[in-house]
């Protein structure tokens, strides 16, 4: 990139990245990257690089790039009707078909959706609908909120909590007080080495039930997970491990918020992932899939059980005191309506299942041998190589040999194929677009061995 | 509207809407309303009623409805490349663009901007950014931040707290406890009614210095405020009281957040706030004008002072662990920039400048002397109207009384003019887009006038 260039100049004056080494950036130490477009599972920058995104954006872009008929409907609502708000009763066409839409494809007790902008803010809703439920139903003490390490549930102050990455909590004073952590489902980084799939469920449950007998039933309003874990890995559940949890949770009264984000709208091969792993949730986060990041839009999709109580609390309270400016924008809604169409008649939650297999598969004949690989682990088009310095004892490099990132690089190097090295762990992830071809996930799939030989050996 | 409608079904069994009597509306018992097309300062309902929105959606459409230019960016936009993250140093040209048109716009001390996507989550980052600066700086008990009643900054658990509102807070357990409220800068709702503006500029500056001594100025990080504030009864500051405040807050090293959400891109008259009343901010928050809402973008503009420690923060520990999935949307991006050349190119500033002084003192003659009307005050195209049992005594309705619902329902429905009813009080708000005519103002206050007789009398 040429250094007297102005739009690298300007880059380097103004913009605060998110996630970047902010000294490095500015002092232009380290490269940026100025996309310019993108189609199917390809993205191209300004200097005519033309990269294999197995990682869709952030897990995000679920059908793929420059998909025309987002755009037009994107552009239609802009040219009809780019903003009204959505408070006292007010909607639009594309805001109401989008909630009837998610309801029809949601499980059977899911009652209504709230929409938001992002993942963050929408666990932040969740979590306020739980403690104004709480206060309506008399238990004003029941309100914590238990999250697992490793899990990704936002980068606010409240939902970075939420959030067990180390990452997200050091020098920003979280968890808050109101947060408090069980274990990662993450069989494979187990203690005990000796431990089945089932024995470590078992440890699982049993230790959340034990945090809930220690901390008080009565002062623990929710859990919140996701049906795989995300950014704290690409971590599928052990055996059982939902259908264990959710024992312990009715047990104790304590609501399920599953966190779909990453997973809703197809990417296991299953509309939601609670369908894929037998999860009854009381409410459920979507964000990313929704809209495949054409615009912004979450939602905070809530149960009969959750929904009565509300509908209480305002009989009781009249209307409820929360709200965005830009909940339910238009702009957001319509890309919904035709993204969640377009998921539909491309029959891309099938190819999801059906590519994800493939993929994964093929990772797994083409890694599992590697002296360094540990593990390769995945469902539907989600898929990790998690690296080990020694395959027997299980043991792991150091955090500063920065193996995942080294590999990514390198990837993206030689074959120009962005794969995201996941933090806490030399971890390389995989979430492409929908869309991918079995040549092109071939084509990942050569290129990550080549990689690894690379950093490897 | 049609009971048998399917929109209007699916409206009421999917969707729930922030703001909103959740029960009612569920039941049927409160109306919908359906947006279908808008232009310049009018909204169209479904049905065909073509209602003239004085309150520009919430005070964010301020451009106006139906800009081609606006609505013909992000369509482009949407083709080219509708999205890609922006973390570890990615962009778009938009998005770099719109950085830099920003910094140009802001307070000569300011020095980058990180987006978000709305004045909540703006305001979310704002206060990690603040504590994370604190850590670095090696104070880590330096972390509450101040807020006044009645200031409005989002509707999260955190931001939720810093908003001094009763209805955001109850049944919610907000505010959190690392927040704390000082007195509202509203003159009108003084105590003691002999006083003189300076001299209530005087007793709140004390009031707060009173408040950090109690606290120890070492435990208090930031004060968050609006220049004029907004939902909390539209009120402008009283006489000297930006310097007032600014002088205890240097005194003290605590950073000052202006959260020009409501003010920021010209409401004022002025490109921001700050500039309108001398505030040299650490921290300024932006939204709603940004994109005149044609798309979800907010941001955080953050000083030399603060970016400073930023880097130093990332060179001793790493890239910064913050960032939402859609910091710097493109296709907010696109919209912010053809926003601001929109706003550059019609001089709308200035329009916001004449036209609001128009306004307001339009509304001054048509009812300072209405013995109901307590006061009349605005600054730029931001005016209210505050209602009083009696007018000598200054004695308040009940708020059971809802005389400010009940004049902005009599204007919708005689006049289809949209004013809103601020919460808190019997205040009626008016904040048009930038482009309203003085005809139209005109027309606002004619129909307001009416509004005020027909319930007062």
């Amino acid at each position: 990139m040429l250094k007297n260039d102005q739009l690298d100049a300007w880059d380097r004056e103004n913009f605060f990245h998110p996630s970047t080494h902010l000294a490095q950036h500015a002092r232009g130490e380290s490269p940026n990257r100025i996309i310019k477009t993108a189609s199917g599972c390809h993205i191209e920058d300004r200097d005519g690089n033309r990269l294999l995104d197995a990682f869709a954006g952030l897990y995000c872009v679920n059908v793929g790039y420059g998909r025309a008929e987002i755009a037009d409907a994107i552009a239609e609502q802009a040219r009809e009707l780019a903003y009204y708000h959505s408070y006292v009763g007010h909607g639009t066409e594309a805001s109401i078909t989008l909630a009837k839409m998610i309801l029809d494809r949601a499980p059977a007790n899911m009652s209504k959706v709230y929409f938001g902008l992002g993942g963050s803010d929408a666990n932040e809703t969740n979590i306020k609908l739980v403690w104004y439920m709480n206060n309506i139903l008399g238990r004003p003490e029941k309100k914590k909120i238990i999250s697992r390490w490793r899990g990704y549930h936002g980068s606010g102050l409240m939902t970075g909590s939420l959030t067990g990455l180390e990452l997200f909590h050091k020098k920003f004073d979280l968890p808050l007080a109101q947060v408090i952590h069980t274990d990662a489902p993450y069989y494979f980084r187990r203690d005990d080495l000796s431990q089945t799939e089932e024995q470590f469920t078992a440890q699982c449950a049993a230790s959340l039930e034990a945090l809930i007998e220690r901390e008080g039933a009565d002062t623990i309003a929710a859990f919140i997970g996701e049906p795989v874990l995300g950014t704290g890995g690409i971590v599928p559940p052990p055996a059982g491990y939902w259908a264990a949890i959710q024992a312990v949770l009715k047990k104790h009264d304590i609501l399920l918020i599953a966190d779909e984000v990453v997973t809703g709208f197809g990417r296991l091969g299953t509309m939601f992932g609670s369908d894929h792993y037998g999860i009854e949730a009381d409410i459920i986060t979507i964000a990313k899939g929704l809209t495949s990041a054409y615009a912004p839009l979450s939602g905070s999709i809530v149960s009969d059980k959750v929904w009565n109580v509300l509908e209480q609390g305002t009989d009781e309270n009249g209307p409820i005191g929360h709200g965005w400016t830009y909940s339910a924008h238009p702009i957001g809604a319509a890309a919904g309506v035709a993204n969640l169409r377009l998921i539909d008649d491309l029959n891309l939650v099938d190819n999801a299942r059906d590519t994800g297999a493939y993929l994964n598969a093929a990772m797994r004949d083409a890694l599992s041998d590697h002296p360094h690989v540990g593990e390769v682990r995945g469902e539907g088009l989600l898929c990790a190589v998690e690296f080990v310095k020694d395959r027997d004892t299980r043991a792991f490099f150091d955090a500063a040999d920065k193996i995942g990132p080294q590999i990514a690089a390198a990837l993206l190097d030689r074959d120009k194929v962005i794969a995201r090295a996941m933090p806490q762990g030399n971890i390389l992830g995989f979430a492409p677009p929908f869309c991918l071809t079995r040549d092109e996930a071939d084509s990942v799939v050569a290129a990550t061995a080549r990689a690894v030989n690379t950093v490897l050996g």
